[in-house]
């Protein structure tokens, strides 16, 4: 008798795992259950289809050789058979059945099986205040939202919109909205920065003064309280901790949750967050049955410590795996690493690994190390700054996150992709010093960034460079802190620093790089020095130099005015 | 006392060495030597300035902040005396001193030192055929052959140039005149193909039908025998064993020999190819020599044999490693895996690790598994195809390599510093399937055209995958070899099939990828299949297929029609 595997939920894991067993085990009787009637849809390119960039939903679920992905498709092509519009109510272990009902005719069904996959997805968090079921107020929870979204659009229903949550998805939907429909769009972040918990403040800061510059106002520690309707039960406005914002279209993207319920009533172990655990094999707590994808807990390999990681990526990898286990082949998936880009209008920022706060909470004495250099060769026309935050252990040297900011292009993702498995791999700040990156002048520099941040963090944890914060210095500057003994020493180019020395004549020390060594006699000996120049290099060898002749009240400004410069700080032009 | 550093060489690994030992050991009197007046430059991007995209020399000296690292420069910022135009004669080791000689002068001195760097570089071959030393024969050996070079150009004296050698230099070169300037240009090349021993041969077809494309003729295989002049002493033709190739400019790109003369007269160990040995901490066999950059010996962490890799980023990152042990910090420089990128036009190709053919001449039981896969979603719109050729090893599963072609950009920069650094640490394919490559539409798709390498890796490894290679696909269209029993089973859409069952009666079969279920009973029993689609993906799940219902004499075609429509045969416009 050929095995009968039925697989739950066919968006991502779901569909991967069954086509590559149906591979593995031609004799398999494989069958793809879904509530939906659209499935095997690339959900992350809901904004880009809202946008316009995608101008048919059938594109997101198509093949790269343009065919649909539908029933008839994975019957004929794959041969999988797909039960759309299918529920599955519960889960009879003892039995092995799985028992459906049709979502539009109420029709009950069996569905036996000896091996089964659970691949349930997840679902949108709503935040639970009053009128958060208004119409107009939309989750990105499945294609049919977005087209039933883009159809508001394109009926010129929409001129303003807010956008709860300030995460990727939050940020993506507020670009769609605001850049090709023009609409007026706000994004209220409850955390006091947009992408919390996965870049740092900096990084953040920097992602918000951007999407400022493109129209998109951005409110972070603010958190609807309530949603208000017009007469027809539409939502007019949301009200927040602070202000009241009028708008005719929610977009809320406040997190997922795991769908975890059908694993848990048949008494499937599941975590207290609802996701169902699985083991590297991706089997559950029943041996016959396996999970993947949006519904499952996974391991962070960086701290070790169990983690939810809803990523159509990761989903693929993890279907990959449980077919391959159903066949009898013994693939693990050990955990993730956190591996994240998006688009921002001109810029694009991007994580892998951990963040400097989330690592201080988790425990580790992290510092972080901010390069900010060309992308390729200076001298090559195209070159444009690249932000690379590279997050370290100090006590074990080991390389926890990088972050990065840069302009739209693939230049940021080759630095995260190549610090992914050297992080997934316990690399140490040694490992990215002498990362052998490929190197042209069209494409990066002969000591990359990414080796860049490598060798700042050495200085920083052995102690040879000290720096203040980004933050430390604003607020010093915006006058928030009192500081008499700092004064600024800015090593840039006399042109650079003049304007500066006029509007901070107090403040204000201008000696250029070259010079400091000719002219330490202008230096006041009562003074602790913050050292700027734009990037923090020059800055760095002056900290040495400083120190050599006994002036070793120093601290260096991390990626200089090329950091401040992306702040929106009031006071950048003086 | 102080100590005294002498750095021989200022190029890169010396000025690295010298600026960061300065920093490290501030009391330290650092003297840098260089033979020549210009120093400190981008030796990578003379094609960029011979071609223009680069416009003054002095941006290949000159710092992100647009200073010229000049002798000045060195003294005045960074503390490093400087001495130009002073060549090291000869080393005496048991005195601790350089004798050295002024090149314009001729006058002789003394230089002492604690401690000494070698990091003389290396100089370009010369083909040792009559009329080498001609006039208008260039080698890339320095700024001023480069100035030369361009002088030319702007003059209007070039109209028709050859390149010796289809490395990476010769090709960036072929560029630089063929772009911008508009000249006829033609490439010779010894080997079967270009970039020889980088990358294999599929790859370097790619490349050289974009080269003609771009009106660059290419001939392998083929080899200088002699340089005629005119009546002035100046090239005229090159002759080949082939042709006659007329011409006023020849650029010799024909490689680079380590400059180990110096060191092996004062009885340093030296390799049988002239490159200086060193430890891993970059020490000589005498410990108070130093050693890094273009003159040295290294590792292959790959193959575990000694190479040599003459590199402006390795030169770097030695320097670097070099600095620290005169500091007293035990860095270790433990070896490359040969990171390579470059432009070609309108496309770069790459490669990091050893390709098949290295591979198979190492002793490892080397496959190469080809994805061919949109670089970002399909449904983006400016998605273009990428080409990831993996090479692993059979026995152990371990990746030992990965080339590529694509669009200009740096797509294929992510993909290759991804691998860099996995390929170092020794990774696995089962690595590479799951490697968290950052994801979003506008960047890549959720299965990552590295993870697909890796995938189909596996499939290969595991014999589930059954391919013949491009070659033999090539050599069968063209009539070269005589198979009566194969036949091309053509899987794409009717319309794109249907002129290939036209040209080819006899040798093409389609049937379309969702049909083949249906269709069992229109394959020929007596054929062998060539399994043919776009990319190679619906080949070989039709292989698995066709082979749970007996039929097992099929082979897919990698990378299926995308990598024969860029190989410029004949029979691909039927």
């Amino acid at each position: 008798m050929s095995d009968r595997i039925v697989v739950i939920g066919a968006v991502a894991a779901g569909p991967k795992a069954a086509c590559r067993v149906k591979r593995l085990l031609p004799d398999a009787e494989v069958t793809l259950l879904d509530q939906d009637d659209l499935i095997s849809y690339g959900g992350c390119g809901i904004p880009y289809f809202v946008s316009g960039d995608v101008a048919d939903e059938k594109e997101l679920r198509s093949t790269s050789f343009h065919m649909v992905r539908d029933e008839r498709f994975f019957e004929e092509a794959k041969g999988v058979k797909v039960k759309t519009l299918t529920r599955a109510v519960s889960i009879d272990r003892k039995e092995k059945i799985v028992n459906v009902e049709n979502v539009k005719s109420g029709q009950k069904a069996q569905i036996p099986y000896d091996k089964l996959v659970i691949a349930t997805g997840s679902r949108p968090n709503v935040i639970p205040v009053p009128g958060h079921d208004l119409g107009g107020i939309f989750t990105i929870s499945s294609l049919h939202k977005a087209i039933a979204i883009k159809d508001l659009l394109a009926q010129g229903k929409v001129e303003k919109a807010v956008v709860i949550g300030g995460g990727a998805i939050g940020i993506e939907m507020a670009e769609a909205l605001a850049d090709l429909w023009g609409i007026d769009t706000k994004i209220v972040e409850f955390m006091p920065q947009v992408l919390p918990r996965i870049v740092d403040k900096t990084i953040a800061s920097m992602v918000e003064q951007h999407l400022r510059e493109n129209n998109v106002e951005v409110f972070t520690s603010e958190a609807a309280q309530r949603f208000e309707a017009n007469e027809d039960g539409w939502v007019k406005k949301v009200v927040t901790n602070k202000r009241e914002l009028e708008c005719d279209l929610v977009i809320m993207a406040a997190g997922v949750r795991p769908r975890g319920e059908l694993a848990r009533d048949c008494g499937l172990e599941v975590s207290p967050f609802g996701a169902i655990v699985v083991n590297q094999r991706m089997q559950t707590s029943d041996p016959d049955i396996y999970a993947a994808g949006d519904c499952v807990e996974t391991f962070n390999l960086v701290t070790g410590k169990k983690a939810y990681a809803p990523l159509g990526s990761v989903a693929n990898r993890q279907g990959r795996v449980v077919a391959d286990n159903l066949a009898g082949i013994p693939s693990r998936f050990d955990g993730v690493v956190g591996s994240f880009i998006m688009k921002v209008f001109d810029i694009c920022v991007g994580a892998t690994g951990i963040s400097t706060d989330v690592a201080r909470a988790e425990g580790f004495d992290a510092v972080s190390a901010m390069a900010v250099q060309s992308d390729r060769a200076h001298f090559f026309p195209t070159q444009a700054l690249m932000f690379n935050n590279l997050v370290v252990n100090r006590t074990d040297r080991r390389v926890l996150g990088l972050q990065g900011v840069a302009k739209m292009g693939d230049g940021l993702l080759a630095r995260l992709n190549a610090a992914a498995g050297m992080i997934a791999h316990r690399s140490v700040i040694e490992d990215f010093s002498n990362l052998e990156l490929a190197y042209a002048p069209p494409f990066s520099t002969a000591v990359d960034v990414l080796n860049a941040a490598a060798n700042v963090a050495d200085n920083l944890v052995s102690g040879r460079l000290k720096v203040i914060s980004t933050e430390e210095f604003v607020d010093w500057m915006d006058g928030k802190t009192d500081h008499p003994d700092w004064m600024a020493l800015d090593l840039r180019h006399p042109k650079e620093a003049e304007p500066w020395v006029k509007a901070f004549p107090e403040k204000w020390l201008a000696i250029v790089y070259d010079k400091v060594r000719a002219n330490l006699d202008r230096l006041p000996k009562d003074k602790t020095f913050i050292i700027i120049c734009n990037a923090g290099t020059r800055s760095y060898e002056i900290q040495l130099y400083l120190r050599s002749v006994g002036i070793d009240k120093t601290f260096v400004l991390p990626g200089g005015l090329n950091v401040i410069r992306r702040l929106g700080v009031s006071w950048w032009q003086q």
